[in-house]
């Protein structure tokens, strides 16, 4: 049997993906992108597979020698396959015949055209079937340790961006704003930045995905910072515009319509919410205001593992918000040649509401600063 | 006719690839992959699709309005096409129609079976062929800006490592030494770290994929840093191992040997030597010590856009090295419980030889350090 401490998570979520296996029909699960594994089993490593079984709850990780101590330490829980010259796949048939394992689910969303080519090869064509899109679905809704994960990230990219914004000096560049914010996440304890930060300044923040450059910064225009810090493998991920020195009148106002658009979005979330209706309040807000042209993408996404993942909060997203979901709001207008906005928080649903995860200030008063 | 530079490197890499397509047969091939994407045309986004064609030399770049005004800045030459309403798969069907594509091709090693399942139904199961196997095998063969910001990328990582071992203190994190390091490269002009920095303090160095946490390090001991910077998207990855205080008689030994297993690798390196020829002379000598079973990870691998890449240095490689590839050489023994060593170089095959991209020296008396 397994030596489950009974404090991780681990056994209760490989039993949730279980009655799901059982219902597809799967004798098993080949989880093959490394966020579900870590979420599984807690381990973190790369170029591994594990297996969840319909039947039995003991996970198997197939794995190679470079993970050998690491599987131990992370996830002892787990039997353990260090592949030596074989390939994964050779391992895998070879459990499934001692298993007898007719059916293999394989992850849609994860599996490429040619590693399907070479399990068929290797496992079988008939025994794979495809029946799970993208990450294991119950990631979405967060328990009590990951909300506590991401909200502790979320803290961390805080107090980065607050003595960050204490150095910032004319001149410097996106480079090197963004080499200090992530060196202040990760002295404090972060895993390192969530993703590439976007730091754009001047018009540069009228590229919603700007990657941080030698532009420098001047005494007047806009800073748009994008950033998130990893906490025990967990994302956040926030937004924030600042308007320097004196901001021209068109940046005010797309500054208070974003404002605006963020805040009702944020009010509006609780359980039961179609995820489309949230994307349509603040779209309407900035489209009611003459600016629908200029934020093309979706209001929002789930944070976990990863930094994209399930809800998405868009125009055509389908379903409603649950319990434990945490979603960014961020919504934008971009402005080729004068800038951009976007204001992005991260908001936990709970039982009766939402809690807003964030607390940066973003009113106008405290966007406009002087460098 | 598209306006190319002549000297930007697009319309050259695209001219070989319509060759090969030409060769599959396909009439045109979806780059689906972001790094593809870059190299082909110099755009760095991503939720974005290429289309290059095997009789007109404009390449067609897909996307939506988020990166409309960074395609213009990025990639001129390109026929930009940004989707409003409809997906990026119904604007395929349109191109598809409009230009009598009869087959296209798909890239097998970035395509899953999601996509797949979509592409059939939206543009015809019978129009799309798979022709090639991941990465666009040409970017393997680097030209000369290619090497160029490589060789830059190695030297803003260099820098950086002088700069953090001078920091060094007992009491330190692993993660603080991490936020030197990530601080010092982009301070240099580095686009960031190419990959998450492995810092392994003591026996954590026996793990290859450690990732940086709160272990402390000590006055004795190991320091095992595996880093990269990137540079213009180009990504650099050295390590070296530190040997705090004093250390034990194994750790010197270990040093020793995987020293000696880097430099007879190395040293083998010209064009069309066999790639798995290189990765036995390394892999011989720490055989021959006894430590076969702890050299559990290839020798190398090609850097470039993407950190691994083609081509492979591993036992099971087949192929010959070619002039323009640059590739690590990364040699490593781990010991549970005692620490490990790996000492990892970029080099580049030249027309007649070699020449090794990195200047850290890495003899055992620069190892050996005192904190």
């Amino acid at each position: 049997m397994a030596k489950i401490k009974s404090t991780t998570p681990y056994a209760g979520r490989v039993k949730l993906l279980q009655k799901r296996i059982k219902g597809w029909p799967a004798d098993a699960l080949l989880v093959t992108n490394p966020k579900d594994i870590r979420y599984l089993t807690g381990f973190c490593g790369e170029d591994s597979w594990a297996l969840v079984f319909a039947k039995s709850s003991k996970v198997i990780v197939l794995s190679d020698s470079r993970f050998d101590v690491e599987i131990d330490r992370e996830a002892p829980q787990v039997k353990k396959i260090i592949r030596a010259d074989k390939g994964l796949a050779d391992e895998l048939l070879v459990i499934c015949e001692k298993k007898k394992l007719n059916r293999v689910g394989l992850q849609g969303g994860y599996v490429t055209l040619n590693l399907k080519k070479m399990l068929d090869k290797k496992v079988g064509k008939k025994r794979l079937v495809i029946v799970e899109d993208g990450m294991i679905i119950q990631r979405s809704i967060k328990i009590q340790s990951e909300i506590k994960d991401i909200q502790k990230a979320v803290k961390i990219q805080e107090a980065a961006f607050l003595e960050m914004v204490k150095s910032l000096k004319v001149g410097q560049t996106e480079l090197e704003i963004c080499a200090k914010l992530e060196y202040e996440m990760m002295m404090r304890g972060g895993g390192g930045a969530s993703f590439d930060p976007i730091i754009a300044v001047g018009d540069n923040a009228a590229l919603p995905h700007a990657t941080p450059g030698k532009t420098k910064l001047k005494k007047n225009g806009m800073l748009l910072v994008d950033w998130g810090s990893l906490y025990n493998d967990y994302a956040s991920d926030m937004t924030r515009t600042l308007l320097l020195g004196k901001p021209k009148k068109v940046q005010i106002e797309i500054y208070k319509i974003v404002l605006e658009a963020n805040e009702a979005a944020i009010d509006a979330i609780k359980p039961g919410v179609e995820l489309a209706a949230v994307d349509k309040i603040a779209r309407d807000i900035i489209v009611k205001a003459g600016y629908g042209k200029e934020f093309g993408h979706s209001l929002g996404h789930g944070i976990g593992l990863d930094v994209h993942e399930q809800p998405s909060l868009g125009a055509r997203s389908k379903g409603v918000l649950e319990p434990g979901q945490i979603v960014t709001v961020e919504p934008g207008i971009y402005l080729a040649g004068i800038g951009g906005v976007r204001i992005e928080d991260d908001i936990l649903v709970t039982e009766s509401g939402k809690k807003d995860l964030c607390s940066l200030p973003k009113d106008i008063k405290s966007a406009m600063i002087c460098i």
